[in-house]
């Protein structure tokens, strides 16, 4: 059994409470949070525990999966956190990324841990495919799309505008520039030609709605740069169909081999991008425990582990029944 | 610069003397063949050796790269060299793969050489894409999609019935599966459900055209079990229309995570098999010299490769755009 903690009870930490009550092969030590621990209950009878007494748990925990919400908060308690424990996160600044390996690598060297960086889908699967498709097809175009799903960040800044009462953003790719990729002629196409923001939004009785969709479509950074289309809709619907958070997306890579066309892509689809979000760190939680158990120390991407890490069979009956 | 060789001189070994000719990485020592060197010529120039007389190369050599045409043959050739070269080979024999990879891993050990195993994209990719699916999405089924792409093997059936002059056999997926194993209905779906077996022939003057078809769909192993199509065409037709070999193919996993929907695809499209086997290759023999040279030994299958060794670029560089 796998001695696993949490740190962090939002959506990605309570799923991944979730995977590991439910399989066979994490014992369950607890969840850190900076809330009162003793006003927070678990379904599954987790005991909960100060973050700031994570460290007295030293020797008591196999690998540590680090699931608070904001970017910021993540790498400073990653790099606390590796100076004592194993940890696996989903880190997803992809331009902060550099830094934090480089700060992981040192931590982690120090201590002797193992440290698993960006561990979701994008970075983490989608990175993966990059780094594959770019290995075995030197010539050609790499495009990422994001989508349909709900962008948190996008979602936050319509709730922000006066008379908003609900409101959720969904990034979706654009079929033409889709098409476009998989052809091969996706070089130069830009995020803004390659996806649409479409918006649910709940007025309050009386709210301006012209006034808040000017709001939304010209809203700099967010909005302004892309073709957004704002729906009004009651707050019935809203609560019916727009608080799911589904997501997904594409990589694609349309190249030439000796002058000969290719094209690889990888679809993703999921109806709960913090459920699937955690089915892959909760994969590569167990990875980090046998990892370690192998001998690997440092701080360690999906594109430095290999596929073989994700499975518990043994290497030669994995490998006859899956190569 | 990487010392360089090739064994077997079809379209494989011909596919990947160009990338090593065109690329700057690699130093072409020479092509070993069964036939008599002397009568061959290369457009590049590559001198051409006695395949017997591969272990007086020995210590001129970084990488082998494994090119012969039938899977006996290539395994005892992979027996052989790599108790004295470090080598790279496409092995697509997904049922011999446990052997192959148990016998190989006894002589590298031996020889303190690394011999990459199995690497194209089926067994290759797609295998690397059912590992890494089926490690992070743990509930759920995978299935395998290949064409529309030629078969030799089933080309080869057709070729040795009388009366045909030339003939080609494209495997082709069926709309209807590839759907319902999208959906998550693809579980019990077996070959047979998933792709159907289109064939051109040229049939000789005169011959009995109605006995040809019926020799094609019901020969057993090869066609009996599937839906079978045949169609006629002038030597003319299949010379502009049917020499190319193109393949491709899909592997898909469809799931739950915490009982939420998830699916992932991975779709491959070729305009050209050799060529794009031979980029894959190609990669692989690079990542072979790097990895050998960070110390690794053995028999390694993709599987056990992380995407990183793919790259020449600094690893933390890589990381920081890739990930």
């Amino acid at each position: 059994m796998i001695r696993f903690a949490i740190v962090g009870y939002g959506n990605l930490g309570r799923a991944c409470e979730k995977i590991a009550a439910n399989s066979g092969k994490f014992d369950l030590v607890g969840i850190f949070t900076r809330r009162d621990p003793a006003a927070m209950t678990s379904p599954f009878g987790t005991p909960f525990f100060r973050q700031d007494d994570i460290e007295s748990f030293k020797g008591k925990i196999d690998v540590l999966a680090l699931c608070t919400g904001s970017a910021n908060d993540l790498t400073e308690l990653g790099k606390r956190c590796a100076a004592s424990f194993n940890t696996v996160d989903s880190f997803d600044t992809h331009a902060r990324m550099r830094d934090y390996v480089n700060d992981m690598q040192r931590i982690t060297t120090a201590s002797g841990t193992l440290s698993l960086i960006g561990i979701g889908w994008d970075p983490g699967l989608f990175s993966l495919m990059r780094a594959v498709f770019g290995g075995v097809l030197a010539e050609g175009n790499t495009q990422t799309f994001w989508g349909k799903g709900v962008s948190q960040g996008h979602s936050e800044a319509i709730r922000k505008i006066e008379g908003v009462v609900k409101g959720v953003q969904y990034t979706v790719p654009k079929e033409a520039a889709l098409e476009a990729a998989r052809s091969g002629r996706g070089e130069g196409l830009t995020t803004r030609d390659k996806h649409l923001r479409e918006c649910f939004v709940v007025a309050a009785e009386g709210a301006d709605k012209a006034a808040i969709e000017k709001s939304i479509v010209t809203m700099p950074n967010y909005f302004d740069e892309y073709d957004t289309i704002v729906h009004f809709i009651t707050e019935e619907e809203f609560d019916r169909d727009h608080t799911a958070m589904p997501h997904g997306g594409f990589v694609l890579r349309s190249g030439k081999a000796q002058g000969k066309d290719c094209s690889l892509e990888f679809a993703l689809k999921l109806e709960s991008n913090p459920d699937f979000t955690a089915s892959v760190l909760m994969a590569y939680a167990a990875a980090a425990y046998k990892m370690y158990n192998e001998g690997k120390r440092g701080a360690l991407t999906i594109l430095d582990i290999p596929a073989i890490a994700l499975t518990d069979e043994e290497r030669t009956d994995f490998i006859a029944h899956t190569l």
